[in-house]
C-alpha cells in the first residue's frame, strides 16, 4: 500500500456553502490526510437567509489555507490561503479582490457540474418540439384523440446539431445527440486541429460528456462574426448556444443570423445568457416561421417582465433560468473540492483552474 | 471486383406500399441483380384511400416470387412467392393465410424501424416530467417568471431505467439512458446469460441501439408475474414497457404493481399496448401520488373516448399512438427489403425473420 500523502497536514479549510456539514465526507478526507482541519459552516440560515461572514466565529479564519465559498470574504482573512474552490462557473465576483490578484493563489471553478442537467434540458426541449408534445398536452385538456397521420415527425437520426461553444456543457449535449444518431458540428473560439487540443480536462461526471472531443464530425472556429455565420449556415437542425457572454458574443444571433438559419428552419436552444440573442429578431423569426422553434432558459432581462412580447411568441418554450438545477449540485462541488485537495496533496495540477484572462 | 450475384435474376417482386415508386432505389437493385423485376404500385390513392388488390393490373401477379405489402393478397396469387417482407412489426394479419402456413415461405417483419423515434418519445416524456416543462409552459401563458429555487430537479445521472422487454425499442431507450448517465436494468422473457444470447440481430439504424446487449448492468428474466414483480421492485426511476401484448402480459401493471413501484415513485412509460396497464389502477396511482408520473402513447380503447377519466389524471401525458411516426419510416422498410434481397441472393440468413410461434 502506498504511504498516505501528508502534505495537507497543516491545511485548514473553510467550507461555507448552503449545505449542512457532511461528517462522512469530512472524515473520509481526514483519514486520507491526517492533520487537515475542516471547518464547515452552513451559509444559509433556517429562514433561507444568507449568513454573512461577520456571523462566523472568528476562529474559522485562523491560519486558513483553503476556502470553498461563494462570496469573497475580506482579504485580511485570506493572507495564508493557497487555494480557493469557487462554487460558481466564473470568478467575476472576485475580479477586484486582492487575493485573486495574487497569482500564487489557485482559484478553481465548478466547471462540469452543470452538463448532465443542462444537456437533458436541451434534448428535452428539442424532442418536445419535434414530437409535438405541447400540442398533445393541450388536446388532452379537451379529451381529443387526434386521428392517425395528422402529424409528421422527423426523428433525429438524420439531424445535425451545431454547438456554439464546445465546452463541458456542449460536450454532454453532443453525447446525447450522438446516441440519438445525430451528426454533431462543434464551434470553438480557438482552432482545434490536434487530438490533444480537442480534449477537455475539466471536471466531468463519470460516463458523461466528450472529454476527448471525439464526437463532432466537423470542427469550426473563429472569433469573428463572419466565422460564426459560416457555422450557422451548415444546415443545422438544432443550434445550441453554450458560449460565455462577452462583448464579442453579445447579440451574436440577430436578424442576419436568423436569415441564415431560415434555410433549415433551425431550432435554437439558448442555455447561455439572454444577451446572446437579439430578442426582437427572435420574436420575428418565430412569428414568420424563419425557424421551427426555440427554447430559452435565459432572457434579457431576467425576470422577464409579465408584459414582455417574448412570452407570446409561437413555438417557444421559456424556462426561468433553471436548466442548471440539480439535486446533485453540491455533491459535485464537493467532489471537485475533494479531487483538488488530493491533487494539491500530491502536487498534481488541479482541475478547473481559473484562467485569469477570461475569469472562468 | 467480386462478380455480381445473379440468383435474383428470375425474381419478380411486387412492392405495394403507400409511397411513390423510387426509380433510384429500383435501378440500384437492378444494377446489382440484373434480371430482377420490380413492380411498384402505390397502395394509397390521391384521396388517401387504400387501393385494393383488385385494382392492380393482373400482370403484377405473374410469376411473383417476392412481396412487400401490408395486407395479405389472396393465396392464389402467391403460389410462387418465396419471401414476404411485411410492412408491420407483427404477422397477425397473416396468421390464417395459406401462404403463411407454408413454412418454406420466409416472412420478415419491420423490426428495428421504430426504435429511434420511440426512444426519443420515451426520453422526451421523461425529461419533460423531471424538468417540469409543462408547468413552465402554463406559466408562460400568464407571463410568470418563477422565482429561483422554486423547483427541484433530479437529473438522470443517478437514475435507473428498467426496461420490460429488451427488444429493438428497449435497446435504443437504453442507449439514450446510458448517454445520460443512467443505470439500465433489462427484463426478457427467456434467460440471457451468455454474450451470444444477449445479442439482437434484427435491423438496427446505424449508430443506434444496443445490438450486442452491452448496456444493461443487470439482466432479469421470466415468464411469471412474480418474476416481473421482482423486477419492478429494483428501485427503478423510470419503467419502460416495451413488451408484446399477449395473454400473459395483459394487465401486467395493476394495483399490486403500482404498490411496488410506489417505493421509488417510478415514472411509467408505455409505448407497447394499452392492455398492458390496468387503467383504473393507473389513475389511482397518479391521483394518490404512488408514482411520480406517467406517459402513455397507447390506451385501451383507442381512440380514448372524450369523457374518459384518464384524460384528467395528474402528471400524465397521453399521445394518440404516434410515437412510431417518422418521416424515415418507409426509407427504413426499403432498407430492410434491400438487405433481405441481398441476403436472399447470397444465400445468407435473412434479418427480422418471423418466429412462427410468436408471429413477430
Amino acid at each position: 500500500m502506498p504511504e498516505p500523502a501528508t502534505s495537507l497536514s497543516r491545511d485548514k479549510a473553510l467550507i461555507f456553502i448552503p449545505e449542512d456539514p457532511r461528517p462522512e465526507w469530512t472524515s473520509k478526507l481526514q483519514v486520507k490526510y491526517p492533520g487537515i482541519q475542516i471547518r464547515w459552516h452552513r451559509s444559509i440560515d433556517e429562514n433561507g437567509a444568507l449568513v454573512s461572514y461577520e456571523h462566523l466565529p472568528g476562529e474559522v479564519w485562523d491560519d486558513l489555507t483553503v476556502l470553498c465559498a461563494f462570496a469573497p470574504p475580506p482579504a485580511k482573512y485570506l493572507r495564508n490561503v493557497r487555494f480557493v474552490q469557487l462554487t460558481s462557473a466564473g470568478a467575476d465576483k472576485w475580479m477586484q479582490h486582492e487575493t485573486y490578484k495574487d497569482h500564487r493563489v489557485i482559484f478553481c471553478t465548478t466547471n462540469g457540474i452543470h452538463p448532465p442537467q443542462i444537456a437533458e434540458w436541451v434534448i428535452g426541449t428539442w424532442i418536445s418540439h419535434q414530437h409535438h408534445f405541447s400540442r398533445y398536452e393541450s388536446q388532452m385538456r379537451r379529451g381529443y384523440w387526434e386521428p392517425p397521420y395528422s402529424s409528421r415527425v422527423q426523428d433525429s437520426t438524420r439531424a445535425r446539431m451545431g454547438i456554439l461553444g464546445y465546452g463541458a456543457i456542449g460536450r454532454q449535449c453532443a453525447r446525447l445527440a450522438n446516441a440519438m444518431g445525430m451528426d454533431v458540428y462543434a464551434y470553438t473560439r480557438t482552432e482545434k486541429t490536434t487530438a490533444e487540443s480537442r480534449k477537455d480536462d475539466s471536471y466531468c461526471v463519470s460516463g458523461t460528456g466528450d472529454p476527448d472531443g471525439l464526437i463532432p464530425s466537423k470542427w469550426f472556429h473563429g472569433a469573428s462574426r463572419d466565422e460564426v455565420d459560416t457555422f450557422l449556415g451548415q444546415n443545422l437542425d438544432i443550434l445550441v448556444i453554450s458560449l460565455p457572454l462577452t462583448e464579442s458574443t453579445r447579440g451574436i444571433i440577430s436578424h442576419k443570423q436568423f436569415e441564415i438559419l431560415s434555410v433549415n428552419k433551425t431550432f435554437v436552444c439558448n442555455i447561455a445568457r439572454g444577451g446572446h440573442i437579439d430578442q426582437e429578431a427572435l420574436i420575428r423569426a418565430l412569428e414568420t416561421g424563419q425557424i421551427r422553434g426555440a427554447a430559452l432558459d435565459v432572457t434579457d432581462p431576467e425576470p422577464l417582465p409579465r408584459d414582455h412580447p417574448l412570452w407570446k411568441a409561437p413555438n417557444l418554450l421559456i424556462t426561468p433560468h433553471v436548466s442548471w438545477l440539480s439535486d446533485y449540485y453540491w455533491d459535485r462541488i464537493l467532489d471537485i473540492l475533494e479531487i483538488n485537495l488530493e491533487n494539491l496533496a500530491e502536487n498534481k495540477a488541479l482541475i478547473n483552474v481559473v484562467n485569469r484572462q477570461h475569469h472562468y
